[in-house]
C-alpha cells in the first residue's frame, strides 16, 4: 500500500506528502483529537480503524477539501492497476469490454481487477474500501456508477474514474463513454418501416437503464417520421438477456394481431425471439423479422444470421481506459463526455412483412 | 508493495523477515557482492535493479532454496489480489470461468486481476515480474502454464498457483482442475454411433493442447468399442472458434462421401459446421447430425438446440480458486490434481442419419 514514499504509512515516523496536505492531515486530526496516523490509515484504506472514526475523518477531509497530490513516482514503483466493474457478470458483451480495455491496460503494463457488483449499480461500501486500500491507478465502471460520497472518496484520493455505458445520468464533470443509442434504435426501427412493416414491436433493457430508454425513443421517433401510430402494447422492457427476449417473444407472437417486426433490444434478447418463432412454427425472415443490438461476434454465424445494430463495444471500453490513464497521468482528455457511433448491420433475419 | 512490515522494503533499516531467511539474504548478498536491499528489491519485484544483477540474484536465491515465509499479518493489511491468466482474450467459455473465479474470490474479498497472453501458453518475463511487483495471494492458469524457472520464482516467493484445463502436462506438483476430456470424446460418438450413424466426423481443438488429444482419443475409443475403423480423413483439428468449425465443416460436407455426423469439438465449433451445413442446403440433424462441446449457456437457445457434452467450467474455475485460496493460508488441499466429470445433454442437433 505504500512503499512510494509520497503518502503517510501508518508510522509518524515517515509522512511525506506535501507540507500543505501534512498540515491539513494535521489540522483534521487535531479537530478530531485523533492522531494522524490515524487520518493516514483512512486515506491509505487500512482496515484498523472503527467505522465511526473512519466516518468522522471522511467526513472531515471532504469538509477541509483536501486531495492527495499525484505522485510522480508511484507509477514506477508501485504496481499499476486499474478497477473494471461490472454491474453484473456473465453478460455476453462483457468479453468485449475485457478485450477492449486490455487492449490498452496491457501495452501500459497496468494490470486490470474486475469486480462485479452482484447486479447493483452501486457498490457496497466495504467493497469500495477494500478497492481504495489497493490504491488503483483508476477505475472504470460499467453500467454503474458510484454514488456522491463515494465520488468524494475517490477525488480526495486522486483515483480518476469513467463510466461505460451509463446506466443513470452522472454529473457533468463525471467522463463517460457511451454509444449513440438513440440514433441505433431509430436506425433499427427505420429499417423495419422501409421494408414495410406497420406493426413492430421492441423489447429494450430494463427500464432503469438510460440507454434502453434511448433506444425505445429512437424506436418512437422512427415511427412519427412515418406517421405511424406506436402500439404500446407492442413496447417492452426485458433484461437484455436470452429468457427476456424469449418471453416476451412468446407474448407477443402469440396473439392473433401479432407483430410482423421485432427489435429485439439485444442480441441476447434477439436469440431469444427467434426461438421463440420456431417453438410457434414462424419463419424468420419470412413471417418475422427481427433485429438485434450490439452485433456480438456469434451473430454473424448463427440462422439466420443477425441484422442488428453494431455498438463498438470494445472502442468503447478502450477509449475509456484511455481517457482513465490521461487523467492519471495528470493529462486531462479534452473531451470527457463521448458518445460513439452506432450502425445497422443488415444480414438474413430481416425481409419484408408477410402479404 | 510493502507496509506489511514482513519483508524487506528496500532499506536496511527495517528487514523483518524470519532471521534464518534474513540469514539467507545475507549470505545470497555476500556471494554475490551486492547490497542486502539489491536482494530485497529483486525478491519484491521492484523495477530498479539492473537485469544482469536480477538474473544473477535469482539464479543464487534459487540455489540455495531460499523461501519468503508466508506472513500472518499479510492477509489483513496489504490488499488481496489473485491473478487470473487466459491465454488469449475473447474465448465465450472466460465468461464462465471468471464467473467461477468470482464466486469464491468475491466472499473472501479477494481482487481478481485479469491478464491474457496473447495466445501464448506461456507468459514472457516482463509480464511475470509486473505481477511479481503486485505480490498476488496466488494465481490461477487457464490453458497456460509456467516454464520451470518460472514456477521456481513463484516459489521463492510463497505465491501458490493452480491451472485450470492444462494445454501441456504439468508436473506431478502443480496444482490442476481439468475434467474428463477422454470421457466427453467417448460419450458425444458413442451416442452418435448408438444413433446409426457410421462416418462421423470430428474437428478437436489445436493438436498441441491436451484436451483436444483426449477428447479425438475418447472418439477413437467408442469407435474401436463398436468395430468401427476411424477414416482419417474425418480427423481434424481446429480452433475451437467458429470460422474452425466453418472451414473444417466445408470442406468436409462438401465431398461425395460425406459423414452424416460431426462431433464438433466446441459449442463454437458446432455454430461454425451448423452454418456451413446451411450454406450447402443440409439440414439438422434429417441429414447431418452436430454435437458440440461445453455447453455454454447459448446452445439451447439456437436453432436447432445443441446436444453437446457439458464440461463444468464454472465449477473447474471456482474448485481451483478455492484450492489456490487454502495454499496461500497454509491448508494445502487433499488432492492436488482433479478432474471434473462430463455429461451429455441431448438436444435437438442429433438424430439417426439419412436413409
Amino acid at each position: 500500500m505504500t512503499g512510494t514514499g509520497t503518502t503517510g504509512t501508518g508510522t509518524t515516523s515517515a509522512p511525506s506528502t506535501p507540507s500543505t496536505s501534512r498540515a491539513t492531515i494535521a489540522a483534521i486530526a487535531a479537530e478530531l483529537g485523533v492522531s494522524v496516523p490515524t487520518v493516514s490509515k483512512v486515506l491509505n484504506g487500512r482496515p484498523d480503524v472503527s467505522p465511526a472514526t473512519r466516518a468522522r475523518v471522511e467526513e472531515s477531509i471532504a469538509r477541509h477539501g483536501y486531495q492527495r497530490r499525484r505522485s510522480a513516482t508511484g507509477t514506477t514503483s508501485r504496481p499499476r492497476l486499474l478497477d473494471l466493474v461490472f454491474h453484473e457478470h456473465g453478460a455476453p458483451w462483457a468479453v468485449e469490454i475485457i478485450k477492449g480495455v486490455e487492449e490498452v491496460a496491457g501495452p501500459a503494463r497496468v494490470g486490470v481487477v474486475l469486480s462485479e457488483l452482484g447486479g447493483a449499480h452501486r457498490p457496497r461500501q466495504e467493497w469500495l474500501d477494500d478497492v481504495l486500500a489497493r490504491r488503483p491507478i483508476g477505475m472504470i465502471f460499467v453500467l454503474s456508477d458510484l454514488d456522491p460520497a463515494q465520488r468524494q472518496q475517490l477525488e480526495t484520493r486522486s483515483i480518476p474514474f469513467a463510466v461505460v455505458d451509463t446506466a443513470g445520468e452522472p454529473p457533468a464533470g463525471v467522463p463517460t463513454v457511451g454509444s449513440a443509442n438513440w440514433n441505433g434504435g431509430l436506425a433499427a426501427t427505420r429499417h423495419l418501416v422501409e421494408l414495410g412493416h406497420r406493426r413492430i414491436a421492441v423489447i429494450s433493457g430494463p427500464a432503469d437503464v438510460l440507454c434502453s430508454r434511448a433506444r425505445i425513443d429512437g424506436y418512437r421517433s422512427a415511427h412519427d417520421e412515418a406517421g405511424l401510430a406506436v402500439d404500446r402494447a407492442l413496447v417492452r422492457y426485458g433484461n437484455f438477456f436470452v429468457d427476456g427476449g424469449y418471453e416476451h417473444g412468446l407474448d407477443l407472437l402469440r396473439g392473433p394481431d401479432r407483430p410482423t417486426a421485432v427489435f429485439a433490444g439485444s442480441d441476447y434478447q434477439a436469440l431469444g425471439v427467434l426461438r421463440a418463432a420456431r417453438e410457434l412454427g414462424l419463419r424468420v425472415p419470412e413471417d418475422l423479422s427481427v433485429v438485434g443490438y450490439d452485433d456480438l461476434p456469434v451473430t454473424q454465424w448463427i440462422g439466420p444470421a443477425l441484422t442488428t445494430v453494431r455498438q463498438p463495444l470494445r472502442e468503447m471500453a478502450s477509449t475509456a481506459t484511455r481517457m482513465v490513464l490521461d487523467l492519471a497521468e495528470g493529462r486531462p482528455p479534452t473531451n470527457l463526455q463521448i458518445d460513439l457511433a452506432t450502425e445497422l448491420v443488415v444480414r438474413e433475419s430481416t425481409a419484408p412483412p408477410p402479404r
